[in-house]
């Protein structure tokens, strides 16, 4: 039997660190760089600190990248879209109790 | 702009979860079930009792099924093989430094 591959182990915690993956998703939906206000009323529940927290951690690891115009994902973090949109597809599919949060 | 889809959002921390998203990757890889022994030497660096504690989680949540023959992914499990695929695929992509782990 085959080891995990480190590569996608790393990955998949990154993308599903606990509102990373949500943030990615509000970014990769919007066509224009989102103020961190925006993205904080697009992800309830979630304190500014925290959303800063996230925001400088994908920044760093390329994810996502800051101007004056706000934050956007980067080349790298577009092309997790296919990824995220098979998570989604994926939750629609098998969860259909509301999320308690 | 629209705020993030809540089941998107349980979905990814799910699968994104320390150990859970290697866990999965480690039985959807195995076309038979697996025994704990074997999933702990497939996952490196994860103690028995985190193992054990994520197992039972998975379970819960109707991702795993365990039976004598040892643990195995469900069709919801299953199912996710596509997401997982996808997350694999991207950080072989981007992510071409060794993990610190």
């Amino acid at each position: 039997m085959r080891r995990c591959c480190p590569l996608y182990h790393e990955a998949v915690e990154l993308v599903g660190k606990r509102w990373s993956g949500a943030i990615l998703a509000v970014l990769l939906e919007s066509p224009e760089p989102l103020r961190f206000s925006e993205i904080a009323t697009a992800v309830p529940d979630l304190s500014d600190r925290l959303l800063s927290e996230r925001l400088k951690e994908l920044e760093c690891r390329g994810l996502v990248t800051k101007s004056d115009a706000g934050y956007a994902v980067t080349a790298m973090g577009r092309d997790l879209a296919p990824a995220l949109s098979e998570i989604q597809a994926w939750a629609r599919r098998w969860m259909t109790e509301p999320a308690l949060r």
